[in-house]
């Protein structure tokens, strides 16, 4: 039996335990359930608060936040940065703590810089507040929601009465893309090397991380008290790390990177990494292929793939989004019941 | 005995049959009735979600279609352009693909071109998505709802216990203003023909459309089937369209043409079609003058008439825009009851 | 016994009566305890609208008055002034009588300039709509929530059981800082005044309203009716209002001020008039201190005493700020029960 839930914030999952993710991976499948019902809501937050802090502006995963939210039954304040109290002087942590003070029970924080969920965390603490905090993106370093909904797609297609970390052990899964810059990379590493997959990364040199031996390094250390064997694999072209792979995700392509010269072209980027009917057929029969979204339809991906329903699990990964994020504010929401 | 509504899109008038407006304009009445509680909420759509996707921004609207929403108990999602996927190169269709995902079960669209809520309606079906779509004004092309309470507005005041589109059956109604460029229009000219009432559109020549012979002949055709018979007149004065009318329908000028030339100036425009008592006299002495808003005092209309309770609708278009949207969200939710 | 609150509208608190203020106090108080549940949410406004009109943009107090509605399970709706109507040029009241059609049961509004809400309230009494409006900051006149809420901050650190004005009675209070473009300062006056407080203001020359003695003449005619004495005093220096105070209530400081050559720097102005510990040792020993926020770290008032929990009411009054709002929204909103 699992122990009981005790992580008040979820900023990273560097240092998530294997019952962590079960966890989370049997919430969000109960949730799932409640999804498929007409009326999707329960009433687990009702009269709880919580706060989406979006520094970083962005729909898609607000969104996502806001209806876990809402079917929780909680009330949901957005923070808009464009007409906020910082473009007049005041600071992150003053802001957090102006939420705070008005009763926010859950924040969720994206932000462009690393770290600005973990100090905003930290102040919760010393404040000794109760409020959760959840890293819904910061900079290049990690997004957990992101990698956890990744995780339970995956579990939930192999298993879905029991979707468990387990069911990884021994698929080969490619991460295809630009590495270097994605925080959701960053995060399914360390959930898909914990699960005893076998990773395959594959990226242009010039987007690939340099620090990467320390990542292999790091999930050495933690894996083996908890025997496991992570498998994290680095490749400068695409075709053997998608050699019978099981799943492959693709990242999104910032088209911002190339007036960095980081990339000659979009055009060479798809000739290159751009996933295709053709350079599938080198996988399992049954891969399947996922991003994180929104697509660069042609660039990182064939538009034939991604509207592929047999292929492509784009839309479920959005659906499960939901489900994990209700699960994770319904966990960490928990701890004040 | 009406059949019973099976229309899941309400995208165009154009194939609007009597009884689907005559169930709109009983659905409307009843929830007239419950916006004159003090507790102005119905259970309808507990637990389901509206989503306003409005590519192009508006308060007004939006607000009558959220909160229309809430009165029905659903739960809302605001997709917000400015900050949005958009900007990274996702499509539209992408778009609306991830809030159905997400979970979204009736969906309401603006868009500055004509076509995007039926591109967004196709794919919602060929995807078996059971979602509904609703356009909320695509370009030049239609604005049904506005139309909708429109006619509402009219039949209500006509006979406010039972507001039915035979009530318009040989009344004069006259539609004034930037005819060419006015989706609201284009809908009325639907649901107005069908009603058999006579439709007077005045313009300057520049602001009326080109091809407007075929409207009148698909309304005839449409029209035949129903044994109604629709009159439609074109002038380019206002004086013949006023002369005895039961109703005026001002447009709103976008100022916009100004710079594109179709007009030499706002206020010559005030004077050749400008709505004023004196003008109102030709009409029949219990005219009322209606727009869509937002007005452009004094070019349009007179602030005179605009806020005269007797002669003006103005307000009344408003809140029963409110009635007719929750008829609409509630006949289109109801099918997956 | 106080009598029945009848105040439709709360635009000033010029002609507060003692026996409001302790109506605010003390429902404000029975709120403050709903906010410590778990469920911190009352039916009171279930099926009513409460909209915010911020015609001037504002994330904190927008989110605070939002909060409180949604506590009282009203239905909120945002206007955005960016992608508004306003932009076509609608009038601000047509705005206003727009959100009155849609059903709006009260409207919190802030403008950029003094006497906007008046407008709309007398508006929406010439219409009989029973709809009350509550000023949310007005150009450079009044706050009175945020004034009503510094209030009872005070009240209830004097006397959390009974929260009431009388406690203020022979209390000595410095309002230091930007006194001429303060509303919150103008608010402020009317209640501190009215409670028997000594109020003693700081400031700069520049930085003071030169039709002082106006209010000062207001306050005695007003105060005289009810047998108090209202005290008020005025320096160009800190440490006479600083002497034996017991609390200190700092005003936000306008970056643009300097633009306008009002003060010569940042850095001068917090020699001069900046909130230190070492300042505060003139002050009573209980001595507290106060910001209606955002603060600007180290101009008004330095970050030790902003976060030293002993001297700072600033997060307080925010906690404070969403029951004064429930307390104003349930007062105004029980008109029409």
């Amino acid at each position: 039996m699992s122990p009981a839930w005790n992580r008040r914030h979820v900023l990273s999952l560097s240092d998530f335990a294997p019952w962590e993710y079960n966890t989370v991976l049997q919430t969000a499948n109960s949730f799932r359930e409640v999804l498929s019902r007409r009326t999707k809501k329960v009433p687990t937050l009702q009269g709880q608060v919580v706060t989406n802090l979006f520094f970083e502006p962005s729909t898609r995963t607000r969104s996502s936040f806001e209806l876990a939210a809402k079917r929780l039954s909680a009330d949901t304040l957005n923070f808009a940065p464009g007409s906020s109290s910082l473009t007049k002087g005041e600071t992150i942590l003053d802001t957090a703590k102006t939420y705070l003070a008005m009763g926010t029970d859950l924040m969720v924080i994206r932000h462009k810089e690393a770290g600005v969920p973990h100090a905003i965390a930290a102040e919760m603490d010393r404040l000794n507040s109760g409020v959760g905090v959840l890293n819904a993106g910061d900079g290049q370093h990690e997004h957990p929601s992101q990698a956890l909904l990744d995780l339970f797609t995956i579990c939930a297609l192999l298993d879905p009465a029991n979707p468990r970390l387990e069911l990884l052990q021994g698929k080969k899964i490619a991460i295809v893309g630009d590495i270097l810059h994605s925080r959701v990379a960053r995060s399914n590493l360390w959930s898909l090397t914990a699960s005893g997959a076998e990773v395959h990364m594959a990226a242009p040199p010039t987007l690939l991380p340099k620090q990467f031996a320390d990542y292999v390094k790091a999930s050495d250390t933690a894996g083996s008290s908890e025997g496991i064997d992570r498998k994290l694999f680095i490749h400068w072209e695409l075709e053997p790390a998608l050699q019978a792979a099981d799943f492959v995700m693709t990242l999104r392509l910032q088209k911002e990177r190339m007036t960095s010269h980081l990339l000659p072209s979009l055009r060479e980027y798809y000739q290159h990494f751009g996933i295709t009917r053709e350079r599938l057929q080198q996988c399992q029969p049954h891969v399947k292929v996922m991003h994180p979204g929104p697509t660069n339809r042609g660039v990182e991906i064939t538009s034939d793939i991604m509207d592929d329903p047999d292929m492509s699990l784009i839309a479920e990964q959005v659906t499960n989004g939901v489900a994990v994020r209700m699960a994770l504010l319904y966990l960490m929401g928990g701890g004040k019941a």
